[in-house]
């Protein structure tokens, strides 16, 4: 019976990714930039731009959240393994979802920068998978993906191009709607009262906790990347610095408080791994805005007191009130950071003027422009051009709104997809285990032995 | 007599590398981008060329191989470490053999590109070394990279230089060419028949398994900018787009393919941590080409399968009828893929036309060029220029051909070497174990926990 | 009793981030780089100078110091995590304190130049971290990292700014400097005769070791971007060329010698993990300089034999005679090798002359600048200019004495602060053990099974 599900499944998965290829024969084409060019050839050394950058974000993807995800104690092949799948799977998909909203002339013109975009994508779900880590089956997880990425392409192409609003950090489009779409996820397949309880393999060895080390840094090491990886020029550096500074500023509070608020003042793992990277988030939706460096540590020490008073008193009211589990914690790294980041992001538009930014106010705030500055006139976006800084901020908040509202409902009708008995879910004791989808090599003895990891 | 053996022969190390630096002395000196200039230096912010990429390549080599070799339960010191030790000899070697060819008045000019090509030339010998792993000594690891280095670089420059071949991701030339002078050293090493079944300790650990992870995702990550480091221009752009693409597709067919194939059909991290990449190795030698973003799918899709079902069907038959062992399945992730990539190298090559390619046909396809278009008149490549596309498609051809057949002579020699008694081949319970060789914390409770392991 | 001296020092550390804040508040603002223009915005695809360098030494700092630390077998969350909270400490203290000796009108202009030198200063904190690791309390390195990055900053001051000394891979400045400051702070923290012997737990595990070479390979990786951060052009190159090749002949010669020297000629994981970088260190202070390619690979080899020297015999009468503990033996993968490394600067710039160096011998020795040369004629270092090679090279070995002076010193003092009852110094039973300070999974049992670690 399970086996049986699980073929029809993977099965299920293999003709998506042939799919996947017919789509791309039919609609993707080299963009120009790829295209062969006659005359002369581009100039020696001559990098892609953005190219350091992308890899920067990639690492973030395949090694930062794949080894993040390895804290549980015996679910590591699944936290790395399914997170290569279903990045794997989603960039692919991303890259089309992403692509149909932007073509020319029904053509999907593919470049790096589709490459970077596909990758943030893949983030959202990720996040996602955070949330629900260890408690649903891959091919759950991948179906989950397969919707999520729908819905993310489809807020962020409304918040970015239509509504126009400052989000470089993607804190907005891609923290928040990952976090409360896995979180809604995650509440529609909560479990029966009987079985709430955290059960004894959803928690840490000592080995799994320093292999999420490795993840945790690289997150936190590349994380300037992501916040500047779509501004050029003194945004991007501005984006650099504050990023910075933001998760250093966290990082030293998030410990401190670590120690404050645990059992016997020891410091706790968990919020080392985590709660160290909502300076990341937060500061993402104001990265390239004039906040001063001053600002980035107020928001990163704001940021890193919230993430571990998150984990150490909401998270479990969450568990035993509402019975919603969030494995990784994903609402206090980053639900709750992204949402502050869009408050944030509010007052820095709110108090933006002309005097202080210059031309690069609109720029950085293209529903700010005049209609004179528009290059076609005939450009509209939701709420019009021309907006007054206190309405951009007014936007900012009406952004993290629907953001979260979409995911949300996304999340909950995923949820209830992904409960139907097609999809077999998981048994209490087959719960955060790699050996019910793994061959494990000691999986025959991990039972007898597992309070010895 | 162990200990005797192994000192001479760390002394003959030791003796080689005082010998290495008395030929850097004599033979090689600084490119003229690397001397003082006059006048005006560099604008500021100049980074040099290629940088990035390069260490991209040094990422995948020092940490991407040594952590993919890391699998075995008992043998994470050597994977690391001898990786560690392998590369650092050859990529001298590299130096001084790749550059015996390209001298100038008796100089061989050193800047970064030669550091790049002595690191891609350093990887043949880490995927030979793979073939192997726990079944020689690090003396007899050292002698083979010695010797195949010679080959590798001698079979280089006839490909690339003299029969102007197409493989810029190295698929032929590095890849086909590691894996099978790997395996000829191998069969001809291969145990007597009662000794042929794998032994305990050729297997993985929970642990282990997830140290392997760390070098597969790494690989994963930087292989973009292996396959696209030779290249500049709309060739790199396209190399990155390929193998972005291929590898997301392998990705998510190989997993698939390891629940179908595999026992109660679970996934088997063998696969997750190989096949994942075989679709970086068979985009390889078409990465710059016009294959369209779906045809780098489809290759990416056709590559994942046949890797997995390489080491569920072919390897164990390989041990089984030829006594051929293979210990990460190098023929399933670079043998076979590579070769693939010279059979889809030459389809391609087939139908290049003047019409797609415009002007870049030339810098492409240099045997293409008609007399009149070279730099130097005088130029001469093995067969010619002015070649037909159905011409060069029959160089691809040749061009695996032949690299397959130096390896596989080259790594029988080599397996006699090593066979020589001189070696003191391993014996059958000093296999897959580090303590043969390395001062272990815990090596004399070894035997005893290790089912515990 | 324990907890309450923890809680005041948390929250005076907490006091110390709030007065980061102000401070920033008021000395800093935007580099002229990061500030909005006007006009024309950059092109597209500009990347910040530097930032690749940048990513590549934070690597080093937070993954690569992180790990390499590791190895100790119950010491991985204080290594990985306290990594992460001093080196998050140390970097805001250090962009004001190296901030605060080059205001322009009261303001340290900030762009990611001071990240690159933050990051750099950090580097010399945890290399005394290395010294003393498992022997001080988390709330004791960080007032450690408070003081020695004002001492960081002065010395790095007067030998680059004031005494225009040679050493853009930071030997002098950052490897001696943190050794001997480390090793200083340890003598003066030394055990009591009855406790001086190394404990069970001062050992690694078969994990922790390989835990700990990711560390190393990273650090190995990128040292070639931490020696040529600094420099542009020409000089750049050939400190890239002179790491790579160091380092290889480093490591060769390091991995030898450890079968040579050990206990029945097997290798030992210690030696691997640190002794294989000596060569990163020994050629940093005169990796711009023309020391020909095999001068780099002499160099390495000596500093890899001087490194694995120093742990197999000299560490051992140091901790014996002097009860002097290095538990990472930053003396002999930093300490010697710097200081080697300032000889080395005195013998090139003793033979530096204008015919082998064109202009740039101004550029990298800017103390041989007649009056003439300087931009600003009122300029003036210590030794004035003008400098002979002479003299320049005595100022090189000034630099050093100068250098591990202030070191020692410093650390001395350092120690004395933190042998006040205040801080509360560990009692043997506690070091070395996570378990004192972190909540772990397993820590109620550990004392029962750790011989089977």
């Amino acid at each position: 019976m399970q086996q049986n599900t699980g073929i029809s499944g993977y099965v299920l998965l293999l003709t998506i990714q042939f799919v996947f290829i017919v789509i791309f024969a039919i609609y993707t084409d080299y963009d120009t930039d790829l295209r062969p060019k006659d005359g002369a050839q581009s100039e020696p050394g001559f990098i892609v731009p953005k190219y350091g950058h992308f890899q920067d974000i990639h690492v973030m993807i395949f090694i930062g959240f794949g080894f993040l995800m390895t804290f549980l104690k015996r679910y590591g092949y699944s936290a790395t393994g399914l997170n290569l799948f279903v990045a794997a799977l989603c960039i692919q998909w991303a890259i089309l979802m992403r692509g149909f909203f932007e073509m020319e002339h029904g053509t999907i013109k593919l470049s790096l920068t589709n490459l970077i975009g596909a990758d943030i994508a893949a983030a959202s779900v990720l996040i996602s998978m955070g949330a629900l880590l260890g408690r649903i089956s891959p091919i759950q997880l991948l179906v989950m993906g397969l919707i999520e990425i729908v819905l993310f392409a489809s807020n962020e192409y409304l918040q970015i191009e239509l509504m126009k609003i400052v989000d470089v950090g993607g804190s907005i489009t891609v923290h928040a709607f990952g976090a409360y779409f896995g979180l809604a996820a995650s509440f529609i397949l909560r479990p029966s009262k009987e079985n709430a309880k955290a059960g004894e393999l959803e928690g840490a060895s000592y080995t799994s906790d320093i292999f999420a080390m490795v993840g945790t840094v690289f997150l936190w090491i590349f994380w300037p990347s992501f916040n500047s990886a779509l501004v050029d020029g003194p945004e991007q550096e501005r984006a650099i610095l504050h990023t910075y500074l933001s998760l250093a500023a966290c990082t030293v509070t998030a410990i401190i408080l670590s120690a404050l608020v645990s059992k016997d003042n020891k410091l706790d793992m968990v919020h080392i791994q985590n709660s160290t990277l909502a300076g990341g988030v937060a500061v993402g939706s104001v990265v390239n805005l004039l906040i001063h460096p001053s600002g980035a540590l107020i928001i990163g020490t704001f940021a890193g007191a919230l993430s571990v008073i998150g984990y150490r008193y909401l998270s479990p009211k969450m568990l035993e009130k509402m019975r919603l589990a969030d494995t990784c914690g994903v609402h206090n790294l980053h639900g709750m950071p992204a949402v502050a980041s869009a408050f944030f992001s509010a007052i820095f538009a709110y108090f933006a003027t002309k005097e202080a930014y210059g031309d690069s106010l609109y720029t950085i705030f293209p529903g700010m422009k005049n209609s004179t500055m528009l290059e076609d006139e005939h450009e509209m976006i939701i709420g019009g051009f021309g907006r007054s800084s206190e309405k951009q901020a007014a936007f900012q908040l009406l952004a993290i709104l629907v953001t979260v509202s979409i995911a949300i409902v996304g999340g909950m009708f995923t949820g209830f997809v992904l409960k139907s008995p097609t999809f077999r879910p998981l048994q209490t004791h087959e719960l955060h285990k790699d050996d019910i989808y793994w061959e494990t090599p000691d999986g025959h003895e991990y039972n007898r032995d597992e309070h010895l990891q």
